[in-house]
Formats: structure tokens, C-alpha cells, sequence
């Protein structure tokens, strides 16, 4: 549910491993008819060839019928208003999958979360897919490993089963809690990274905000009731070290323009959107405050990203912080 | 102990924070002239100002003599002969601090093992330090962060002391073997990350090689006796993002030149050196073979070195291995 960019390339890995056969579900028909006659999706991957397997449509009840797997590739904030909507034709033994990295603004609700409030669906039923997984590579079948989560072990494997394939390597997991916590700070510390880059740091400062954002993100997710082992892997770790290596990620391109010392308005005006990050630093802090967790670079992106701190300010501050030992606050 | 490019950039390190006086100490009377007369070390850091309070010698006896700390950056080889001839001037209560990143060829130890085994120092007295630390960002004092590690906490923390300034941030610790499997693995992780590279892979390839690269030095790390929340830190994930992000690493090029279709021997005749981890991939497979660890990167990595598997060859094997959980064998 969902022709957008990552929507797409997991559908067609799905399509390529041959398991099980797949419908894609999105709201422009001229999508729908170029993914059916052309295999193709012109919006996000003009030239790759997806799966002729692959078959798409506009209509949800139809997506829906009689699915083994409800696969959500939404926009976060929008989840809840689509699972409303598509409710009443989800069949009750269906498994949902979120592809989605986000905390819902108001509740602080994770995605999976939120699908078992509207659904009331079975824990057991609900999984998160998540991992190193720039879209536009996987859409190319280029190399790439991800994570299948679900509280209900046999669920991860079934939703791997129908995944693996040639280049996509699917492990599975049981902690939709670390999963979840991993996707959505790693865009807050992508804007940092983004930031340093910006101001023409090197590979040193970049793997120190990687590592010490990593590390306060295990502060915050453990101490929600996630395994901490999750973080060190493909859903934590990976996925960072995807999105803060990839020049195409929107999070670390918006910090660059502010390292390069755009102001945040020129910044928005340019790239004509809000990266994720920023939206999602605010929640992130809300979190780990009444959690009574500290996230210093959270909180350095959250004072630059809404409250004018410059980076030169908040990278002092950051070097100056008292000296520590390595592991603290766990 | 050592002016090559990280010797020379750690002791301006210390030099800059300005909480003790430093002597470095090389081979090259034309090094140590050019540090002393123009602040500068033409060798590594052409035209990068050295700190003026630094000073340097090629006398080691003149160097050692009632020094507190000891700071050895020799290449991991040379350690031992280098040890039998300094040991005479070394103070029996001067602090030994390795910043090297190898295993002994012969008798698979570890650098602080080997000072411990040639100078017959207490272990409260051995300490490393490691981390993200391109050394030619950190002569550049562009912000970094690293680890001190020593089992005697108070000793990192004097050693942590002499290093803090406004742009070298150190954290202290206390598991040595941790932190020096993580150094050592990290060049044959780095080296599978460069053929991926090569090969024309994108960032996911990238981000899911150093996620299980790091977990498969943590297996074997941990069945070793270190913690492995040193590994999910500055000395384990933390350099090994450094590394594997920089096209100036040596390791990272050595694949790349592979991944392109080179052949050892071609690589070889091109870089006109073999990079550390070709010789360290042997050694790191034999230790976790006496351990029973699985390391599949490693294991590949040793294949296309030293038993001609190709790249592609590789990279099926890796990415047809059975389906797992994400975490096992720890």
C-alpha cells in the first residue's frame, strides 16, 4: 500500500524472490498503468526494469482482498487517516507489514503502534521491515541485507521466506521496539552528520556522530524497552550508516546547506520541504526527556534546527561537554 | 615513539592541549629538523603548523628518559626489536601507551600483549588508545573523538588528561582486548567494503558489509574476552566507519582495485605495498577458527587474498548462506 519510491522497490523484491504474488497499491493511475504495461514506475525509477509479475492498481479494496500480507509504505503522518480508510477490507488473519520510519506527531506513537491501535490486530500479526535500504539500489537489485521484525518469531521467518532472493538478504528479529526507535533517530543524527559535512568536516567527525549518535539512541531505546543489540545492527547501525553515507539522503543534504551557513528558512525555501529529521528531533527530545535519557546531539539538532543555534555554537558545545567514560547512562 | 603520520599527528594532539611537554622521537634526522626548526613534518603533513611547544629527536635514549608516558606508533611488526632496544631507558613507572592496530605475526598477540610480554609492565601501566582517527584530519584539527583505554581505569583517565582540547574529544575505558581486536579487524572488514566498492555497489552493500562485519568481530571479540560494547563503539564501529568511508584508506583502495577486476598480483605491482589487513585477514581467520567463531566476511575476505576466489564469486557465496535471525553465535 503505497507506489512511492521504497513502496515500489519492495514490492518488486518481493516480486523477484518468486514466493508469492504481489499487487501494488497507489493512488495515480498513470503509475498504476505504467507499472502493468511497462513495468515500470516513472515517478521514482524511470529506465529500471521492475518484475513483469508485478501487477498494480489504484483500488485498495481490490489490494486488499483476501491478502496473506498488508504491506504499509505510507507517509508516516498519514498512516492512521489510510488505516481507517482501508480498514473494513483487511482480512483478519492478514499479516501487516510497516515499511515506515516515523513517530506519529501528538501521540509519539511508533508506526507499529499505531496499526495496533486502529487494526486491533494481534501483536503476533504485525511486523516492521527495515534496514540499510536506500530505495533507488534496491530497485537496481544491487546487494543489500534488511531486517524482518515481529514479537512472533514464525512471522518474521514467513515475511523472509517471501523476501530472499539473489541480492536481498533478509535476517529476522524480534524487536519491533529497537527497530522502530532505530528508523526514526537515525534521521536526526543524518541532519548532524549532514551539518559537520557541511562545515567541511572530514570521515573522523562524521564516524564520531555516527558512533555517539548511535550510543545515545541505545540510551533512549533500551531504556523504552528495547534490546540493545537491535541498535548494533542492520536496523540501527546499517540504516545510519546507509543514510549518512548516501549523498542522496534528504536529512544529511538539509543539514549540509546549514553547515555551508544557509539560515533555516533559505534552507526549507530551497529544498521546498522539511526533511523528516527536523520534524522528528522535536518528538525524539520529547521522548528522551521524560524518559530522563540524555541525547546531546539530539538536543545540539533540535537548538539548531528551531531554536537559532548556529553550528559553530553547537559544535563547541558538544567538544566542551564534560570529559566521560565511553559507555555511560545505560 | 615513531614520527610516521599518526605518531606525529598524536603528539601535536597532545602537544595543542597543553597539559604536558612532548618529545616525539623518529628515525629521520631530517623529520626531527623539520619539526623543531619549521614546526612542520614534511614526510606526512606538508605545510600543516605542528604545534611550536613540540619538539622531536632521534635519539630514543634522549626521548624515554624520565618520561611518564610512553607512546608507541611503530609499525605492528617492528614492535618487538624495537621494545629489546628501548627497554633500558624506559622508566619502570612510565605509563605505555599503544597506538597500534595489528596482531603479531607468529604469535597472534596483541600490541599491548607484546609490550607487556618484552617489558614486563604491570597492566595497569598498558594502555591504547583508538578510534575514528584519520591521522591527517586530526594534524588538520578538524573535531575527532577517540577512546583511552587501560584495565586500571585511573590510568585512562590521566591519559585521557593530556589529550582533551577544543577539538580532540576522549572517552575512557577499560577493555583493551576489545579495543584492539576491534582496531585489527577493521582493516579486513575495510577491505571487503573496498572490493564491494569495486564492484560498482552502492551504499546499502557498504552499510550491510560493516553491520556484519562488526558483528562478526564482535563473536569473535567476545569469545575473547572483551566486552562488546567496546565494539559498538569509538574503537569498533566508530573506526571502522572512518576507515571504510575514506578513499585514503589503504585497505579500502587495496579492494576497490579488485573489486574493479585487478588481480592480487596486478594490485600488488600497482600500490608497490600489501595492505595490513591481506596479512592480518590470515591471522584474524586462524584465531576465530581456534575459537569457533563464524566470521564469513573475514572468511571471504582470506579466500580472494590468498585462494583466488573472484569477487563474484564471493559475493554469492555470502548472499546464499542459509537464513538466520540477525543475532546468533554470540
Amino acid at each position: 500500500m503505497g507506489s512511492g519510491s521504497w513502496g515500489t522497490a519492495f514490492a518488486n523484491v518481493v516480486a523477484d524472490a518468486g514466493a508469492a504474488e504481489v499487487v501494488l497499491c497507489g493512488r495515480r493511475a498513470a503509475v498504476a498503468d505504467a507499472v502493468n504495461e511497462r513495468h515500470e514506475n516513472p515517478d521514482y525509477f524511470p529506465g529500471i526494469p521492475l518484475n513483469p509479475a508485478l501487477t498494480a492498481t489504484t483500488d485498495p479494496a481490490a489490494a486488499l482482498r483476501g491478502a496473506d500480507f498488508v504491506v504499509l509504505a505510507v507517509p508516516s503522518q498519514t498512516l492512521r487517516g489510510n488505516l481507517v480508510a482501508w480498514r473494513a477490507h483487511i482480512a483478519p488473519s492478514a499479516v501487516v507489514v510497516s515499511l515506515m520510519k516515523g513517530i506519529e506527531l501528538g501521540t509519539s506513537l511508533r508506526m507499529s503502534e499505531v496499526v495496533t491501535d486502529v487494526l486491533a490486530v494481534p501483536a503476533e500479526q504485525v511486523a516492521v521491515v527495515s534496514g540499510p535500504n536506500l530505495a533507488r539500489e534496491i530497485a537496481q537489485r544491487q546487494p543489500a541485507t534488511a531486517v524482518m521484525a515481529c514479537p512472533h518469531e514464525p512471522t518474521a521467518v514467513r515475511l523472509q521466506h517471501i523476501c530472499k532472493s539473489a541480492y536481498f538478504r533478509p535476517y529476522t528479529a524480534t524487536d519491533l521496539v529497537g527497530v522502530e526507535l532505530g528508523g526514526a533517530v537515525k534521521n536526526v543524527i543524518a541532519l548532524a552528520v549532514g551539518v559537520a559535512v557541511g562545515m567541511g568536516f572530514g570521515d573522523n567527525a562524521k564516524a564520531s556522530l555516527i558512533t555517539r549518535g548511535l550510543a545515545e539512541t541505545v540510551r533512549l531505546a533500551v531504556t523504552l524497552g528495547a534490546d540493545e543489540h537491535t541498535l548494533a545492527g542492520l536496523a540501527g547501525l546499517g540504516d545510519l550508516v546507509a543514510t549518512c553515507s548516501s549523498p542522496l539522503s534528504r536529512n544529511r543534504t538539509f543539514g549540509e546547506k546549514l553547515g555551508q551557513g544557509m539560515t533555516l528558512e533559505e534552507v526549507v525555501a530551497e529544498t521546498r520541504q522539511t526533511a523528516e529529521g527536523v520534524k522528528s528531533s522535536e518528538s525524539v527530545l520529547a521522548l528522551a526527556r521524560e524518559a530522563g535519557v540524555e541525547m546531546p546531539i539530539t538536543e545540539a539538532v533540535v537548538a539548531m534546527m528551531h531554536h537559532d543555534l548556529s553550528p559553530a555554537e553547537a559544535l563547541a558545545a558538544f567538544m566542551s561537554r564534560s570529559a566521560k567514560p565511553e559507555r555511560y547512562g545505560v
